[in-house]
């Protein structure tokens, strides 16, 4: 446990449509990281770092991000003049106001809590869940529009069904990889692939849940579903794509505006 | 029934927050009947007037507006060079693909049909139907901020429910109307207002129906209602304040983003 640094681990929404992604960029710095961390730094009058559980893209969204970052102790309470807490460290609660108070409106922290020092977002993480909405009806929800991919026609869910089942399991990924120039592994267990349409909806929603997901995975697995789904190609043809561990061969990488992170699990 | 015009129903959905509300504007229009009617010109080549059921604020959204307009029958099928239909008329879903084709994102059309020509959208409704959202946690809902008033309260939900069991029956609620040059009456009949919270949610949803609404009503029923929730009035304050018939003893103007235009009945 560091004496100087105090952990703290949030949950956060964000709504991605105005982002460049999770990830901090340079000097014209868009990006749900670099927001983050402006306010963060600005609380503590030093530069302060977070670490978030993956990278999101560009446009895509957040139910359930989470991040940690830590934060200095005495130095904190001295610079906002604050009584200082047990060991100088900030409640959870006023850190949490304060990124509330601070943050854009389409970013928001919904939970905040001390986290033992060795914790870490992304190397902790053993578990995740996207979901990616598809608009199926030619109606447009305007409500709802920019969490959902207007793809305006009809789908095979059943096929898309029996193709999401064989997509599961632990396999080099290769094929659905949006980084062609990737050099490290590939292999990743994706634990459950559930396809859901309410009664009376006309929007499918893809659940996808795995230890990891390669870049842009989900969105080249969804274009490959809703390409099956369209019977551009067939449910059985899954595992042979898989085999191809060829980009080319799989389907289009769907759009970010459909896309969230759900949830990420850690072991508890 | 006229012989050179159709006239067309149709329902629609809107995101109030970019707009200038309903009604049309002079030489800066950016109101949602002007969008409306400048597609609809330029389908048939000529001028089209809509006829809402009623005019929203701006910043208002609707999920169930409805409003009608007449197209030329013969005229139209020329301009396009598309087959007549009977009679010369388009064919309504012709015209909902048109509409949803050209009009901005946030605006929807979710149903067209072809009506009587006498039926008129605001003069043969019976009875609408508004909806308010309130969140009363902290916690920003990042997806839902554009349709929900952000008040971050916890309220007395059944002084609220007790408040708008007396605010219902058929008053002159004058002290509810934001237009203080109103001319005509101001006796409206307010059939229901009912107060819902999910379980487990914070956001309180406040739904209004009755056979008319004056100016801002709606908006000025909620602020008085909050206050009530509030504590910073009773809710047996109700009946006097009614019969003050003044704007200035009642509750303050909720903000419209938390209002939307939820459905319009006709008798059928």
């Amino acid at each position: 446990m560091s004496e100087r640094t105090q952990n703290y681990r949030i949950t956060l929404q964000y709504e991605g449509s105005r982002y460049d992604g999770w990830q901090k960029q340079g000097n014209t710095d868009n990006t749900i990281q670099g927001r983050l961390e402006a306010v963060l730094s600005r609380m503590c009058g030093e530069p302060v770092e977070v670490h978030g559980s993956g990278r999101t893209d560009a446009g895509v969204h957040a139910a359930g991000q989470v991040a940690n970052f830590h934060l200095p102790r005495a130095a904190a309470a001295r610079q906002t003049g604050e009584k200082a807490a047990s060991g100088g460290s900030r409640k959870p609660e006023e850190v949490m106001e304060y990124l509330n108070h601070y943050l854009p409106e389409d970013i928001a922290v919904t939970s905040c809590s001390l986290a033992p020092d060795r914790f870490h977002s992304r190397l902790n993480a053993v578990k995740k869940t996207y979901v990616y909405r598809i608009e199926t009806g030619p109606k447009r929800d305007v409500f709802a529009r920019r969490r959902q991919y207007g793809l305006g026609q009809k789908l095979d869910v059943e096929a898309m069904r029996k193709a999401a089942k064989l997509l599961c399991g632990t396999h080099d990924y290769k094929s659905f990889c949006g980084n062609r120039k990737m050099k490290k592994s590939t292999v990743r267990t994706v634990s459950d692939i559930a396809i859901r349409q309410e009664t009376g909806s006309t929007v499918l929603t893809l659940y996808f849940t795995g230890n990891g997901f390669l870049q842009n995975m989900v969105r080249i697995l969804t274009g490959t579903l809703i390409e099956v789904g369209q019977g551009k190609r067939s449910w059985q043809s899954m595992p042979s794509l898989i085999e191809t561990m060829d980009r080319q061969e799989a389907g289009f990488t769907a759009p970010a505006e459909g896309l969230c992170l759900e949830r990420v699990y850690y072991e508890e």
